[in-house]
């Protein structure tokens, strides 16, 4: 099974990295990461990661992953993304996203009538290219599966191992993974965050 | 603030992601990745990362994050890891780790008359370098946080923003990676899941 993780400058390497610890452990899965060109690309917050191919290289995948990140907007005008998203999604099994990754996969028309998530703070930009935007942690909508910001992409990637292969194997990813969050502040969402904490985080990401 | 995230082959990449992603976003941190060499580094699910440093020219740093992996054995084997620790850790304000990366500590001595955490599957083996082991998410004593298996770095990450900024940046940061975690099954620990799969993963995890 070949698991594309899509890389793009600016990107969130969490978004990358949650997914990918659930998916490319998996006896079954060749993990590839795949970007514009061989060069090392730098996450929006300094890690540098090497892809091991290219869009022009990689024809084809079963499950595709586009995380998102400050660098989305960059990623949405340069259309490299969207171009390969719009060649490899047709026979892909499953195309996901995490975070803002959710407008490029609008951008290559993958959600054209379909229900998604996207972070908190980008749900108006996700709906202005015509999304139905929920307000959920994880939405699967027969191939597609997007994931709300960032950290979501694990709840994403443990929710595609139980449909990929079953409850117990994905039981034992989070297992390994110890995936027993204890969140030491109750502000992981907008209806949970003190107000002013939400209004300086709206202020910030409006300026990225 | 300068963060040293530790780089050594086989580390598991969420392990180094998760706090990176809650640090080195903050405005006062310059993010510095540190291995033996300049050469890039394979993680144990096949993620290259490239260091921006080496464990010869980073003497000193006021944040010490040590992620765990696979080659836990490996690394305290070689010895690289925990000599750089030796020498760093003493004027560090913090020194942190996150899954097997405990067993790097105590190998450094750090962990010496300290409770630590670390990976529920190796509580034996870090109790049998002399550490009072405790099956707690995140253990703060004094200037040394440790973190349990490979997701709770994100915790521990959380903890320590709000030790060194205050609650109310900790809680922008939750918010901003949308830590609002709804793991889709009840195994994160082997206290919640199911018994066969506790087996399989210890069985798994021993081989390793």
């Amino acid at each position: 099974m070949d698991v594309a993780f899509t890389l793009y400058p600016g990107m969130t390497a969490l978004d990358l990295v949650g997914p990918y610890e659930a998916l490319a452990n998996q006896p079954e899965v060749t993990a590839h990461f795949v970007a514009a060109s061989p060069d090392p690309v730098r996450c929006d917050a300094g890690l540098v990661v090497t892809p091991t191919t290219t869009f022009d290289e990689m024809t084809a995948a079963d499950v595709i992953v586009v995380p998102g990140g400050s660098g989305w907007v960059g990623a949405l005008d340069d259309g490299a993304v969207a171009a390969w998203l719009r060649r490899v999604h047709p026979a892909a099994t499953w195309t996901t996203s995490v975070c803002t990754g959710a407008l490029l996969l609008a951008r290559a028309g993958i959600l054209d009538g379909r229900p998604a998530t996207t972070h908190w703070a980008v749900h108006e930009e996700l709906a202005s290219l015509g999304v139905e935007v929920r307000a959920d942690r994880v939405v699967v909508d027969g191939p597609v599966i997007t994931a709300a910001g960032v950290s979501a992409g694990i709840d994403m990637a443990l929710t595609l191992v139980g449909l990929i292969w079953g409850d117990e194997r994905a039981e034992f990813t989070q297992l390994v993974l110890e995936y027993d969050p204890r969140p030491p502040y109750r502000a992981g969402s907008p209806e949970t965050a003190p107000a002013e904490v939400v209004a300086r985080a709206r202020a910030v990401l409006g300026e990225r």
